[in-house]
């Protein structure tokens, strides 16, 4: 079957605090963007790459490309404001392919196994959700209050969500709702059940200033 | 105020799949449970360290201590069957101590800003209790499936958790319970509202065998 990956880059950066969109920062001898990119030509070099980025940062991941001469191919598309919106854009771009994978550009430690079972179980079912489970114990924010939840029943939702293309291609026909905080529930609101497959601890999300301490140690540790 | 700190390394190392409990693992220069005891003694030299381990685990300890030279003085507890009977056992040792923490043995990079934060304002108002947000969206499960959380309502929680010790004694005075999950749990039993405070993102704990890669690469990044 032919694949797809689309790897979402909309961040802005402002959770990171800095000018610069966390999905361009340095790591090591690419930036984090570009290991996200490797992961996935890695697992298939055959796999079509689509990257979505804010328009107005086309061109400094060009001159990065420039810069770190990285030489992936791979087709670039302007994101819309919201996560939504740029998916949205890069499924329209992927027009051949029996099988997509939505990334975040923002996860550079995704595993070939991972990648490998999320691909599997998709072909076989529809849909692959990687998740792993918390360590610690989870409290819930209710209106006055925090409430506890049993750790063994809290999933936390990793990247590439994988599916059938007519399934996710369907679901996104839908308008922009702000539950949509990742294509599972997209998925699900086109009403098909969410189907979880474990992922990896690595594949942290570098979200915050503090994740690029943890995303260095595991690139120094495991990537070098 | 007199502080004491108690620390529990009663896991059996059973979710870590070997032999050796995980709170006896190295990390560089010395075990995971001397580097969390190392975070306590660096933020007050003064404080009062129990350390509470399986009584079939003190043996090992014992020439731990002898193996890597650790100096640092602190009591030894033996602990019980459950986390909530180990912290039972480990406060009848906090006699003369206004403050307690329970940290997790399994928590080596807790940071000196955490465990300050956490002392200062459980002095303040009884009892504080670390947390981060997760970056990843999370879903919960209930009986065939599961279901979306917004992400900015969940707080995975840490430790140290610090109390005055007439509020954490007084709530130890109870059962146990399987709901009891960490001191929060019990605290709130005993009709306390929980008192969240920001933690730090390294503050992980190491429970699983994966854990350790990135233990590694946190340790090798921000303590060498």
């Amino acid at each position: 079957m032919k694949r797809c990956c689309i790897i979402v880059a909309g961040g802005q950066g402002l959770r990171m605090g800095g000018d610069t969109p966390k999905q361009f920062l340095p790591l090591g001898d690419k930036t984090i963007l570009m290991h996200s990119i490797c992961r996935f030509h890695e697992f298939d070099p055959d796999m079509k790459i689509i990257v979505v980025l804010p328009r107005e940062h086309i061109g400094e991941w060009e001159s990065q490309i420039q810069k770190y001469s990285f030489s992936i191919e791979h087709n670039v598309v302007a994101g819309g404001k919201e996560r939504f919106y740029s998916v949205k854009a890069g499924l329209e771009q992927a027009e051949n392919e029996s099988i997509i994978a939505i990334h975040d550009g923002v996860r550079p430690f995704v595993s070939q196994e991972t990648i490998k079972r999320c691909f599997k179980e998709a072909e076989r079912t529809g849909m692959a959700i990687p998740f792993v489970e918390p360590n610690d114990s989870v409290r819930i924010q209710r209106e006055y209050d925090t409430v506890s939840v049993p750790r063994k029943d809290v999933r936390l939702i990793q990247t590439p969500q994988v599916f059938r293309s007519e399934l996710i291609k369907g679901a996104y026909q839908t308008g922009y709702d702000a539950m949509f905080t990742d294509d599972a529930s997209v998925a699900e609101a086109a009403g098909h059940k969410v189907n979880l497959v474990p992922g990896n601890r690595e594949n942290i999300k570098v979200t915050r200033p503090e994740d690029i301490i943890i995303a260095r140690a595991i690139y120094a540790t495991n990537f070098k």
